[in-house]
């Protein structure tokens, strides 16, 4: 068996894991990101980590990348006539989950344990590991202050200029035992085409696992999250680019230098490679557009595949 | 306008408080029973005061008397698959209300202030009034040990035979101002065709409400909950009988005896009313089964009817 362990935000974090879930011979761990999880209406939500789970139980609404298929939004709707905000949406289904998760955090569980007992009971056969059981929170600077990740997300789509990123809590985080040795005894270590500055250096700036990813024997490969310097779903083109980065998988293979030692990019940003390996990265060029169940299997394969 | 106080349990309470919400020249205010309140998933939920406020809000499944209209099961069906128990059925509609309560609850609201607020949005304009804001709830001994009322009510369906009843924290508890008010300034004071035993007494065993009530200025009415010894719904008539009480309206007349000055009952139950005079309160005999709006607004009519 290969052993895999992926670093994944959301969406696109959760395609990635699908297509190395769906390949016979690997063993894969998925270290989600637990820094925009938020309290909403007194329950505990997690969004990258239910978004894994829910996709890698194949319970995802697939129209939307995000929460459950046959859906409704019943208790919502009634939060929203009691005067609550109601801009994140929160189906019933999704709802049991948190009531859940809240309630187990209450009698004691730690995140970790909950979310591998509510991968387990949704027929999840991945490990999806959080790299802390602390709790850690995006936030982001916007002209008008500071807002919590989901509130930018969420609530303001994205529209304000990102001037500043803190992920408060991340000093004093702990490493859970399972992220580390998933790094420590991984074969090869992926990073998914996630946004790299709220999905993934979240995880790494947690304390101890960049250390251990530098430290580990595996083979280090990240997959740009950009495609002709635009990203699929999410705010990282805008973001890296207000914060000075180069918004294209030259940015990404910079942000990245120094962890990983190959890049996959795509097809279309082949131009690129002579850049990337002056950087000292290899560049690997396959189609990373993921739509389908196949091109997410075809994409985990090209990766192993690619492997000297 | 005549003021009218109700002290009601769940389903029969909420006949009666919709009889009286359905009268012209009536102003309503409706003391609950908090005491088969219980924590269920972490939430707080508080069934009676729920079936007041969806029954007179018109959203209540008329078909089962409790629970919301166009329900669905989703956040319990996930619960259920995550190990917690769910013998006791709460709807998605329902989890939204219990999920608004204990968030303000733990933002510092008292149950009295959030069962007002929900009664409010959701159109209601009689007043729901918490006899208090401190938590009281009934135990019930049964051959097995301790049951809190809903595992004896709703997990065990009434089926094991009651010992004894207690209202764990009621001697602590302090009456709310709203209830004292309510009881002060009534011109009419009816008990409603509750339980008397774990609706009512729950309600009148907190300290300072049975002396308010002897002091208030009202008529005080009840209502028998049992025709020709059986109760519409729910265990009264086999509790009273294990608890030692005649298990009839006489039974009714007994319990209530110095507290109220008239007893209502069924027209079945007309060859009690010596034997209910004898206890010095007058006995009119009414049609006491509610099963249309017609009939619950007929009741009411006829007990203010029935003033002398």
């Amino acid at each position: 068996m290969l052993k895999v362990t992926l670093l994944a935000g959301g969406v696109g974090g959760a395609k990635m894991a699908e297509g190395f879930d769906g390949l016979e011979g690997v063993e894969l761990s998925v270290i989600g990101n637990i820094a925009d999880d938020a309290e909403f209406h007194g329950l505990w939500v997690s969004p990258d980590i239910d978004t894994l789970t829910y996709s890698l139980a194949n319970r995802i609404d697939r129209a939307q990348g995000w929460g459950v298929a046959d859906e409704s939004h019943r208790a919502l709707s009634v939060l929203n006539e009691l005067g609550d905000d109601t801009w994140m949406t929160l189906g019933d289904r999704d709802f049991g989950l948190h009531i859940y998760r809240t309630n187990a955090l209450r009698q004691g569980q730690s995140r970790s344990e909950i979310a591998a007992h509510v991968a387990r009971v949704f027929g999840v056969t991945s490990q999806i590991i959080l790299p802390t059981d602390d709790v850690v929170q995006t936030r982001v600077r916007v002209s008008s202050g500071w807002l919590t990740f989901q509130e930018y997300f969420v609530r303001e789509q994205c529209k304000p200029e990102v001037m500043a990123l803190e992920f408060e809590g991340i000093g004093a985080a702990r490493p859970t035992p399972a992220a580390l040795e998933a790094i420590n005894s991984a074969d090869l270590i992926v990073i998914a085409p996630s946004n790299p500055l709220v999905s993934i250096d979240p995880i790494l700036n947690i304390p101890g696992i960049r250390a251990a990813i530098g430290a580990a024997k595996a083979r280090k490969i990240a997959v740009s999250p950009l495609i002709d310097g635009k990203t699929i779903k999410g705010p990282a083109a805008g973001m890296m680019a207000s914060l000075g980065l180069r918004a294209d998988a030259y940015g990404i293979a910079g942000h990245y230098q120094g962890l990983i030692d190959t890049l996959v990019i795509d097809h279309a940003d082949s131009a690129l490679s002579n850049q990337i390996n002056a950087l000292n990265l290899a560049a690997i060029c396959e189609h990373t557009l993921m739509q389908t169940r196949a091109d997410k299997i075809a994409l985990a394969q090209a990766i192993i595949g690619g492997l000297p």
